[in-house]
């Protein structure tokens, strides 16, 4: 039988990383291309105990729950949200599957093929799929260390008509960037202006370095989220663990309504154990935000050190900032090299980081690549700098033979 | 700010059951309506020990896992798939959040705006509101107590050029019918032969009342996967337990890869620690197949009860035939009865069930209705019953008056 794909996913690509990491799976390849949490600081003894509570009661747990989520999970974390100055009730919210699907459910809700999105550039590569998938057009806005600069969002909200602003303003993926408030006032008030929907991602907002620093979200600068202009996405993949796939999404219950008639079609609810067990947890003597301050403070320390390793002799041509929160490195090689280029020879020598290429709504800078500092041990990132090194010098000489 | 939701969703209207499931909730309802399993069949221990293995496995138990989904599950479930004559590796499936995403995910992949779905008559709601979504025409095929008429399904297929064609040939939802042997060849051999994929939803074929008989899957009676013209999706929430959220697809690795570029984009994946903990379940001394036979007999009970309940006088004008497994009883009140009034008198008596007309794709039949008979005990669903006489007596009395 001839298999007819639908004409948008034909066109899809995979993700880049994706298929890295699976190259990299059960072999000898150090990768800095995942953004994966450091496994050591997992707390596995309180989600262990989380669950063995969860099935102390009854079999209820183990029933069909609503597609909006487990309540006393939605209430918890309305409870943490209130504190980054964003008040909102268990209606206003809705759990998913990460907030990789809290971008698919609001792409499927708010844009329809041909809609335009604005985003950052370079901006997270997955949000980028999504959009392609929908046949969506996507464009970048100027952006420099202070985030979107607001008055190409001006400019490029007159000219394309977009129907949402795509941004992730604190320690972006890839970037590592945090936005000025100036910057995150401007685009509020733009796309207030404009009736533009702006979707917030913040999966990293809680690994910040420097804990005297405040960087408000987006949605907290915007009035109550009745009539907000911001939905805002954030997840517990950072901060407890990946495998339990737990995001949650805030915004007017208009918004977060649709949400859960498209979450219906596309799973009816996410998994319930996993959310009864990040309630157990967050209601028991585990303290979140004590385990946030542990990752960051680790998270730091690991940042500093492969910054260090960059300022190497090796590295002398590569430009970076290190970045105040979040998970990655992005660096520049100098111009005129090319980091797929890189990447190949770096492969071969065993590490792995992700091209800048692949984050580039736009014309991509192909100088430009991310290093993850999460995932590996010093022993083994600087072994994985030291490839780096070696390939970064074979495609030196092969640029100048 | 004023939201301008999406085309296709701003049609889309939330199902019918999930409402009536809403509503039900925490009150005196009795329902009849949801597809829910019998909680006191769920195997707590088993699956409350599952867990506390999987966190016996180390911290790299909470990372991010493949889109595919964990590897040893879907290996255990190619030995279950095996057993009914559907001989695949884990290469040719994927991990899902439950059949409902698998129905997703497979119309993202394989149809676009204005393609063609043949679907039986009635069919499955959820699976209509996922063809619905994506804009969808779904059109059905005349259908009798044996399956999808095959002549109507060959002159469907002629005139509208259909992409795809969606089934749920064993105990399905909402009638209960088995297709026989011959209605499933006749599908399999038409499809093929036009080049139309076959997508069977099998989320009962488990929940079977007569051992004796079996019921080959149109999966099992197509060639080996390569270029077969079916795929196949199952679930483990009605033999397991609905809250751990994990179906299963399994097909040609062509399907299979573009599933699993979709899913990339939805989600990353699904909770990687409901489907360790499946594993553990399927690995450990817990019987699935056993505890499906507990299942099976109880839920024969359950129906034969409520069949009985059926039969009493005051129920005289209505239809119904005992289904050979699942968990429904499709019914049919007398010609010019209309169901949804009965559902409002009903709602108010205190018990519910869901129309029939939701379950239609075109000109619905509305004096039908389905009864769910897994989730209400012996008491309460006599309680339930007496109550719908009243509901049933007062719409003839209105019609009559």
């Amino acid at each position: 039988m001839e298999y007819t794909f639908s004409k948008l996913m034909g066109q899809a690509k995979s993700s880049a990383v994706r298929e890295i990491l699976k190259l990299t799976q059960g072999n000898s390849v150090i990768s800095f291309a995942g953004g994966l949490p450091a496994e050591e600081l997992f707390p596995l003894e309180p989600i262990r105990d989380a669950y063995a509570r969860v099935f102390t009661k009854g079999k209820g747990v183990l029933q069909y729950n609503l597609t909006e989520g487990f309540t006393p999970l939605r209430a918890k974390i309305a409870e943490r949200m209130a504190k980054k100055g964003m008040k909102v009730t268990p209606d206003e919210m809705i759990l998913t599957t990460g907030s990789q699907q809290s971008i698919d459910l609001i792409a499927r809700v708010y844009l329809d093929e041909g809609d335009t999105v604005l985003v950052e550039n370079p901006t997270y590569l997955a949000a980028l799929q999504v959009f392609q998938s929908r046949g969506v057009q996507v464009l970048a806005v100027e952006s420099d260390e202070e985030g979107m600069i607001t008055e190409d969002l001006k400019a490029k909200i007159a000219e394309h008509k977009p129907k949402m602003v795509y941004v992730v303003p604190t320690f972006s993926n890839p970037t590592g960037r945090v936005w000025s408030v100036e910057r995150r006032l401007g685009a509020l008030a733009t796309c207030k202006a404009a009736n533009v929907l702006i979707l917030e991602d913040d999966p990293y907002g809680a690994v910040q370095f420097d804990g005297s620093e405040t960087y408000p979200t987006i949605f907290s600068l915007d009035d109550h989220p009745h009539g907000s202009a911001v939905v805002y996405t954030s997840t517990f993949s950072k901060t407890v663990a990946p495998a339990l796939r737990t995001g949650w999404v805030i915004g007017d219950p208009q918004v977060i309504r649709m949400l859960a008639r498209a979450k219906q079609s596309a799973d009816l609810h996410s998994s319930a154990t996993d959310q009864q067990a990040l309630y157990e947890l967050l209601a028991g003597s585990f303290s979140l935000d004590e385990h946030i301050e542990l990752i960051s403070r680790n998270y730091e320390e690991r940042m500093r050190f492969m910054a260090g390793l960059l300022r190497a002799p090796e590295f002398s041509g590569l430009r970076f900032i290190e970045p105040k929160g979040g998970m990655f490195i992005w660096v520049e090689l100098p111009e005129g090299m090319n980091s797929e280029e890189l990447m190949k020879l770096a492969v071969a020598r065993g590490v792995a980081f992700v091209p800048g290429s692949s984050f580039y709504a736009g014309t991509p800078r192909l100088n430009t690549l991310r290093m993850n500092y999460t995932h590996t041990d010093r022993d083994t990132t600087v072994l994985g700098m030291e490839r780096l090194k070696a390939a970064l010098a074979e495609l030196t000489v092969t640029q100048q033979g």
